[in-house]
Order: structure tokens, then C-alpha cells, then sequence
């Protein structure tokens, strides 16, 4: 049964699967060296620049901490939302392999530049942990986006103050369809110095990038992150079989294909449950996410047809989550069945 | 091309390809809590003995360093052959997630019991980081088996001294198709407390699973190995695709029909190599490598048409190695190849 | 030239000094061998209880994260204020030594019970980092104290969650002195399980101790302490230096002494200060502290001639820190420079 | 009772204790930015090098881990003797802070130039720990020291691979007391990059520091290595007391006369033992130790009077190490008790 719990609840989309199976041939060099894998970096050069230097880890989780490991040494800090990934769900993952996490309130989602500048302090003071790197979420945890004004305004503060900016795009491809925009223009052109290029939740089996966009950051990272991912556990050695579904994800536009339909899946939803009363709907619509509060007894009818998760025990705001296999039928079940809850 | 590279160059066995296709129907619980990683698990504990507790991960090297973690405090040691992976190939992981290494002498890749004990020095001193784990390769990085017996000498003077031992079977399969016995019999029945059993080098996309053995370890296993493996970035979110690998694997005995399959090439190869003069065989057969020194002005030649690892930069020793997709044919090819080099 | 700056920019008490020189005879055992150290431990038994595991270490940061490295393992996280220590300067230590910090509001620089229990949340959730710990500062960074009633109710909910409590005592004596208590009846009789024991801030030249008072944990302790200590650098080779000045600090009540010297110095202060219209006096004096809120000009001239940190640079709020070495004329003629700006 | 342990059995030098005395007035800034501090530096500078960077840390590991915490990345190698104090000493604490350890076989202590460049092996191949760095040891743990032509053959080797030059000098003074030169021209003139200097073996309290000599890691120490040194918990708050004695150990060339001493205890040492015809000695007298093999049966009598370590348990080699309080006197009788148990 499918339901809105996860974008990777979902399987492989069909043709990421049919590109496994069509490099499974004959022998390859393991460990990054295939032909495959240099295929694969070059799409991400042609999308987020020709200096750019690409990784393949396993999933999210190393995505992150890895580059952040690769930005900062282990006695500083990073500044990100109290929302994040990293601080709510990656286990100490942060503090293990990269440094220390510092908090900043989330509006929508998103950090504010006075609450980033209110925690620039202690300058020089050997006794605080100092902040290397603001990492921001692309789309956020709440389903919104940072504007493309947004990200250029905190990574011009950013480097101003000698920091660097990382960005966390698990879901990364949902915001440039809301954005309308290239990945170039929402990163490299706007000074992002690495991202975290997210495959799981957009339709991959498993694999995720880590993409190096700042030129002089890619020219360390050649000779350095290939001994942190290798020292991480995260060097695959089949490693043809993660390059291949991003050759495939990015051949055919098949990436803008699989955004589009979630997040379009996501706004059908969204216009379902905006005309229902007794709902509020907590968060704008920007990625392939609805946030919305029930009446507290709707909840469990609900999730015995349609898996979902409370995102907020005390509110009960929950979070609705589509995916590239999500159906407009399903998405008008759900909406009927929440619409006969009302007249109940 | 073909060649004696790595099983690792090989792809995914077609069964198990297929398996992936199967599976990937419809949405299913991430993180390990799917039906199918539960099937996985089963299939171990039918394997290993019910006691067993098992964590899927993504590669070897995580395996072995999350069994580490889980056995030690950061201030203990593991002893472990100088040749071991652990050592050599890890780019120095166990360090950074587990301890302290202190390596052993190995005689056809084998640790002696003698060296062991004398490597066991200094008990309760403070300044000496105290040994907490052996482990050993099964088979080893010479291809190598350690007899049951070997084991069994091995862990009754490890438990004797309060140290676990910890298996390292990257080809773990293998070498029970040399030994003619049955998982449990080559560790649990021994005592072996946790092993590192590896799937990608005989035949999955990738997948490797921690199986702890041990009762009282596993255990404690259950409270904590899910947070050591989420915090060093091991949590696979689609799970379901490297457990359905798995299910495939012990499904119809696939297992043995690959290990069969690879190490009898190996065989062939070795038998082959055997009856030419000019060249020598460094080590014995047990797995699916054979070790053979070449005339320096073969190797460049034989490896213009099948690659293979020079192990030894000096002796000229070599390493080829068989998969479960090397067949009789390419085994004869190069060995004509070899015998008209010896006729030049 | 004194001033209010820290209690570590005195030197060392008499007393103290006195007993480096008397133990600088002839040869002794090294690190922590010593019967000097062994008087010294056996004075610690008597204050906290005769289970108690003691291990003295260099610095107040060290006693900490040891203590902390000690009770929870590297995926677990500390509930701590948002002003402690831990958190605000320790130059990411914890999250080095330790495990992950999750910050709770400050009421008077303590932690509210409630505020405790809220944020234990997602118990048994992979991705989420659990809690092991509670950090409470004694007194807190504000200069307050924890009755005993407030700590045995943070320890009997903390238990019963299945948490360990440590007490970050740098200035632990000063505490003592205020709620008119022993050391057992302030931690051990209500359940702290380990103690950061300052003496640096109350007159040492350098030495603090951890103190594991939970009998079961002490005996953990025993094996394993010593070789987290000497891992983490903080082994004192001639340790009698160290034990020498416990020694004496414990010997006809110094401690004592020291603390109702400091504290009644701070009430001095306080009830001067609180005659003088102009200011504002934020936090309760029940330790060495005074806080304080000046107005913005006359910062700059007090300054001059008695050294004090500006605690918020926001608010123009003060600490006053008095010390061993403080006098009451010293007390009287700031009091007279203030009165003065007053007058002025 | 005195004997011969180790030099860290003595106590404190009576003129490094009247410096403790002595500033032991009044407030100070704490953390390092006291005057004292930057006069002890000074000194360092005025022997080392006015380029040089000098942190005050507490104890003798702490000095090396540091150091190569600064010195290399975490995935990367130290080469260093089987023998050192770093592999066989310090409780994983390398390998906590810093990296992994290579070992070296020692020749009289002393690695050579040949096993270093055996070692470096697999370079660019990230699946192998990088080597970053050699530590040496002067003098070794065998009380030999390296020549300064073969320190220079060492460092000129490693610099034309890239590496850096770590000495461990926890002895220093005596191995420059043995070549009779300058601190400069044994260390930076001969382009060695970072010294562990050691107080406390050669009479201080304690008090060791890290003295970055090259000019471009120096540049990068000034704003690095001070966070390194908190997050590490080895910054000493009264650091008065660790700079002072430091100040007195350079003027009027105490630490000349310290080592002066030491060593020619020990020389009187090796010329007593060395007439006598059962005992072999078995390592050069190049710095404050003797190493000999007595007859097993006289080594219980001598420990009975004079404490001394049996280093090597199977062939009974013992160290024998005199210090700044060792008289003529106490050998003499020493020598006196061998020569009875060779007539007995």
C-alpha cells in the first residue's frame, strides 16, 4: 500500500532500474575509476560548473557530514536551523565526523541572516568553538524554499565573515522546479561552496554527490576527500552502479521529470485539503510536502488507508509527503476520504 | 574486457539483479523496518544460529569497523595480521571509528597462535593500550583459509584472556566451500563472536552484513549496534534492496553455487599454472585467488590482454583472481597465453 | 593590580604553596602511584562516601569531558544549559571527547524540570541521537545554586528515565558554603552519579578531580577511568604535585575556609552594591559572583582600576568575581569608586 | 627512597620551586596572556628561532598528540619507531587525536633512513593511510640520539616527499648536552618542523611545550593550534605557573646545568657497570640512562635497595635513569652493591 510517509518509501523509478541492469556487463574497475563514474561527473560539471569536483557516497547522512568534515576542522562549528537534518536526524553523525553544531531559529523553515549574524560571536576567543560554515536546507525540512534573493544574501554575509556556505539538497532537485531555475543559478552562481546532491529521494535505488562548486575548495578537495570518503566507509566499489542511475537521471531531463511530478502531486494535494475547513495547512507548498493540522480523531482513520507521520505530537501538524510514483488517483482517494471524515 | 582483477570488477549476478527487480514494487517501510530485510535477517539467523543479531551496511570496510566499534573502547586495541585489510586497505577507518591496531606477523597470511600470545603484553598498565579483539581474515588476503581447528585454538585462548574475536570474511563464502562445512560450524560452533559477512564480492550490487554471534553480544547488539551504524552513516534507506540481494543469495543455495563456481575457476587456473615451469605458485589455493610469481617481461603482456594486481612490486608476486563470472574458457585462453610466453 | 576578573587570575593560597614545597623530597612513584595520592583519594572517600572512584586530571575542561566520555558512548547526547560550560566554552570538547550536547533554556541559570522533560524525546529512534546524560552546573555559571531539592528531583526523574546526572563542580566548595550542606548530603545522598570537583577557582595552583560516586559506575570506573584519562592526555607523571594540594586543601577545613572567604567577599560586595540607585544587581548572590548592570559609562572608568568581564554585551550586564586573595578593603574602595560615579 | 626509576620520580628542582614561589603575587590574566608567558615564549624563541610558535601544554603526550594533530589530517600516516613512546606509551592517544601510526623497526633506538623510505609506499592510493609525517624520538627511549648529520639525512628525505619533521623531546636538553650544541642548530637549522619540548622529565613540575619551528606552519599554528590546544583540554588557566618555571629553566642556563648533571650521573653510571664482568651493557650512554642485562638472580637484591625497570622481561635488560637529584654518592654505593653481588 502506498501513503504519504516518505519520498523513500517509494522503490527505483523504472528507468534508473533498467540503467542497472543495462551496465551490468562484463568487468569495470571498481572504486570510482569506471568510465561510468566519469560519465556521471561530467553531467554534474555541466550542471553546476566545469571547476566542480563530485563524490559518490551512499546516502545522505555521509553526504553531509562528509562535506562538512572537508570544510572545517574538528574544534569548530556550524551554523544551522534547530529544524536540520543534521541536528534532529543524523544520530551525532555531525559531532562525530565533522564538529560542533550551533542552532539558529527557523521561520518557515528557513534561518534568517539576523539570527546567522546574532551568532557570529566570540570572534578569536580560543575558548568558543568558532563557526566555519552556515549549512542551509534546500528544500527545508519544512517543505519551503530559500528564494534564490535568500541564499545569495546569506553566502554574500557568509564569505564576508570568512565562512563558508553548504547546502543540504536531499530533496535539492524539488526546489529548482519551484524555483524555476537552473542548478547553476541556485548554487555555483550564487557562491554555494558545496552541496549535498540528493538521489534516494528523488527516485535512485541509493546514491547521493557530494559537489564541490568553489573553485579553490575543488582543488583541495581532489586530493583530500577521496582519503576522507575512503576513511568514512563511503568509497562504493561497484561504483558503476551509482553512476549510472545519475547518468540516467540526468540524460533525458529525466531529473526535471521526476521533481516536476512530485511536487505537482504535492500541490494537487495541497489545492484537495486548502478548501477543507476544519484544516490548516501550515506551511507554503514549495517542494513535494503538505504540512498540515487535523482534527486529532481524523488522524488514525486516515493513516490505516494512507501512511503518514505526525511531525508534531502536541499540534498534530502533520506531514504529507508525494514521490515520483505517487498518482493524481491516489491523491483524490485521500482528498474524498478526508472530505467524507468532515461531513462525518 | 575480462581479466583476474577483483571480484569487484565483476558486476551483479543476474539472479540477484532480478531479485532487485522484484522487489521493487510499491512503497515499503525505510531504515531496515520492511518485510524483506526481516526475511534477510532470518535467512542469517537460520544460517548463524537464531541467537544472531544482523545489521545490513554498505561495503566492507564499514563492516568491519562498525564490528570494531561495537567490540571496543576507542582506548583498546584489536591485533590483527600485518597483511589484513583492516591494516593495509582501510585508509586508516579503524582508527578513526574504532582503536588502536597492532599488527601480527602472517605466515601464508595467517596469524600463529604463538605470535598472539606474545603480542599479548603489559595487561592493566595504563600507558598500553589493552587489547580487546583478534581478528582474523577467513580467507585470508592471500586466499588462505584458517583450518577449523586453527579457529577454534585461535578463540579459546582469545576467550581465555577476555578478548573477542571478530571475523573478517569479505569472501567469507569461499572459503566454507573450501572447508566443506556450514556457516555455523566454521564460527558460531567455534565461537566466534562477530563477523563481517560480505556479499558484494561474491555477486551482490553491494550489501554487507554485520552478524553478531555471541549471545550476551548480541544482546547488547540490539540496543546499540542501530545507533553506531546510523551515526557512522551505515543506515540504508531503501533497504529493501540490499536485503532482497540477500534473501536471493541464501534462496536456493545461490550462495553455494557462486562460491562453488568461483573458487573451482580458481582451481583450474591453479592447475593450469601449475604444470609451466618458469613461473612459481607463492601460496596455496583455498579461496578464489591464486599467487604466482611471473618472469618480469611476462606481466607486462599477460595484462595487455587480462588485468590482474601486481601484490608484490619486488618479487613480481601476482594476484589473480576469479569471480563468479569467469569462465572455462577465459581460464584456457590465459593459460595458452601463458605457456606460448614460456615457449618465446 | 586585583580585580573582579576570574577566581583563576589569583594565584595560589599560602596553604597550598606551602605543601608543593613540603612534598619535594626525594623520589616518588609517578603517575598517580604515590601515597600522597592515595591520602589524597582517601580524603575524597571521606567527603563523598567510601565507594567513590576518584582520578585526577589537569584542567576543569578535561574533568568534564572525561567524566562525560566516561558515561555515555559517542552517539548518546547531554542535556545541559544553555549558558554551561559544556556548551558556551569549551571550544567544542565535548563534542570531541564526548557525544553530542542539546541545550535547555536557563531559568536563573539553572535547568527547569520541565524544560528537562520535554526534550527527552524520540526515545528508541535510530536517527535520533538518545540521551545519556544530564549536565547541572554547581553553582551555575550565573552564580546561583541548586537547592538540594532541586537536585533531587532532576536526579529522581533522571534516573527513572534511565539518565545519568553529572555535576560540573568548578566551584563546587563555593556551593557547599551556601546551602550550609557536606559535600555527600549536596551529591551522593541524592544520587548524583559523578562530580567534576574544581580546586583551580578556589585557590590550587592546578588539579581537579572526577569523582564517580554511583557505586556501580565506580566500579566500572576502576578498570576503565585510568585508561580514558591517559588516552586523553590528562596523566599527571608526578601526580603528588596535584594530590599534594587536595591534601592540604582537605586538612583543617581549608576548603571551608577558602569558600567562606570568597562567598562572604561576594556578599560584601553585593550589599554594597545594592545601596547604589543607579544599578541593577540581575542574579541572586549565592556563590563568589555578583551580576550586575552598570550604567554604560561608568564601565570604562571601573574598569580602569579593577579588571571585571562585561557578561552581556547587549545589556551591559557585569560579573564580578571575587577570590581567596580578595579583601575587604579592596570590596570598600570599589564600592567608594561607585559611589562616586554615582555622585558624579 | 631514591633510586633509578625514571626522571620523572624526582621531585622539583629547588630553584624551579622558588619560581613558583615567586610569582605567586597578585592577579594575572589567565589563559596564556599573562606577562610570564610571553617572557617564557621569548625564550623558547630566543633558542629556537624568532619565527618560532610556542604553546604551553601540561604533559609530555599531550605535547607529541598535539603536534600531530596540527601537523596532519586525521586519514593520514605517522612513520615513527617500534620503540616510541607514541605506539607503545601512550594509550591510543595518537591515534585519538591525531592519525593512524606506521612502525618502524628500531636500530639502537634509532630508525634509518632506508626502513623510512621502505615505508613509504602506495602513495595517491586512497585506500591506503598517507604518510604526512615522521616523529623521531631524541634521544630515543634507548638513551641514543640521533647525530645531527643523520637528523639532517632524515629531514631532507622527508621534505623532498612531503613530509614533516616531528622530534619528540620530552629528554631534549640531555641530547643536546651529549652533541654540545645549540637547541637551534639540532632542530631548526636542520629544518626539523615541530619539537615536543619537555619540562618535567628534566626537573620542572610540570610543563611541556610545542614549539612550531617552521615559518609557514608557525604562521598557521598562531591561529589554529590555540583552539586545538582548548578543544584538547590542555590549556592551563594559571599559566603563570607552568611560563615561570620554564623562565627560570633558560636563564643563567639552568636547564645546561639540569642536564649537565643528569648525564654525567649516568656516564659515572655506565663507567662503574662497565668494569664489571657478569653484566653486559647494551646500548650507548648517550643521555641520562644505562641499559644493561645483569644476572637474573641479582635483579630482585638491587630492586630491593634501588628501584629501576626491567624493560625487557625475557632477556632481563634493565634501564637504569638518573636525574637532577641523583648524587655521585647514590651510584657509587650502587656500584658497590653490584660489585658484592659479583662476588658473592
Amino acid at each position: 500500500m502506498k501513503g504519504f510517509g516518505s519520498d523513500n518509501h517509494s522503490g527505483v523509478h523504472p528507468d534508473l532500474m533498467k540503467s542497472l541492469q543495462l551496465c551490468n556487463e562484463g568487468h569495470m574497475p571498481s572504486y570510482g575509476t569506471d568510465p561510468i563514474s566519469e560519465k556521471a561527473i561530467s553531467y554534474f560539471r555541466k550542471h553546476f560548473g566545469q571547476q566542480s569536483e563530485v563524490f559518490f557516497v551512499f546516502n545522505g547522512t555521509a553526504c553531509n557530514v562528509l562535506s562538512l568534515q572537508f570544510l572545517m576542522r574538528r574544534h569548530e562549528s556550524v551554523l544551522c536551523s534547530i529544524n536540520s537534518h543534521l541536528h534532529q536526524d543524523e544520530c551525532a553523525a555531525p559531532e562525530f565526523f565533522a564538529g560542533k553544531l550551533r542552532t539558529i531559529a527557523a521561520v518557515e523553515g528557513k534561518m534568517k541572516l539576523t539570527d546567522l549574524q546574532e551568532a557570529l560571536i566570540r570572534k578569536g576567543d580560543q575558548h568558543f568553538s568558532q563557526v566555519r560554515v552556515v549549512s542551509l536546507t534546500q528544500p527545508t525540512e519544512l517543505g519551503t524554499c530559500y528564494s534564490l534573493n535568500e541564499i545569495k544574501t546569506i553566502v554574500e554575509w557568509a564569505h564576508s565573515q570568512n565562512l563558508y556556505v553548504h547546502m543540504d539538497g536531499a530533496r535539492i532537485t524539488n526546489a529548482l522546479v519551484n524555483l524555476k531555475c537552473s542548478f547553476k543559478e541556485m548554487t555555483t552562481d550564487l557562491g554555494v561552496d558545496v552541496v549535498s546532491f540528493g538521489g534516494t529521494k528523488n527516485g535512485l535505488m541509493m546514491g547521493e554527490a557530494i559537489v564541490v562548486l568553489n573553485p579553490k575548495l575543488a582543488s583541495r578537495a581532489k586530493h583530500e576527500l577521496k582519503y576522507i570518503r575512503k576513511q568514512s566507509a563511503q568509497l562504493p566499489s561497484k561504483t558503476r552502479f551509482i553512476a549510472a542511475q545519475f547518468c540516467e537521471y540526468f540524460e533525458n531531463e529525466l531529473y526535471l521529470k521526476i521533481a516536476t511530478h512530485s511536487t505537482s502531486m504535492a500541490e494537487r494535494l495541497f489545492q484537495g485539503l486548502q478548501k477543507i475547513e476544519k484544516i490548516k495547512i501550515t506551511s507554503q507548498r514549495q517542494s513535494n510536502a503538505v504540512f498540515v493540522i487535523f482534527p486529532k480523531e481524523w488522524i488514525k482513520k486516515l493513516r490505516e488507508k494512507y501512511f503518514f507521520y505526525v511531525w508534531d505530537e502536541k499540534t498534530f501538524e502533520c506531514r504529507l509527503m508525494t514521490s515520483w510514483d505517487t498518482t493524481e488517483n491516489e491523491i483524490d482517494l485521500f482528498i474524498d476520504l478526508v472530505q467524507q471524515l468532515e461531513k462525518a
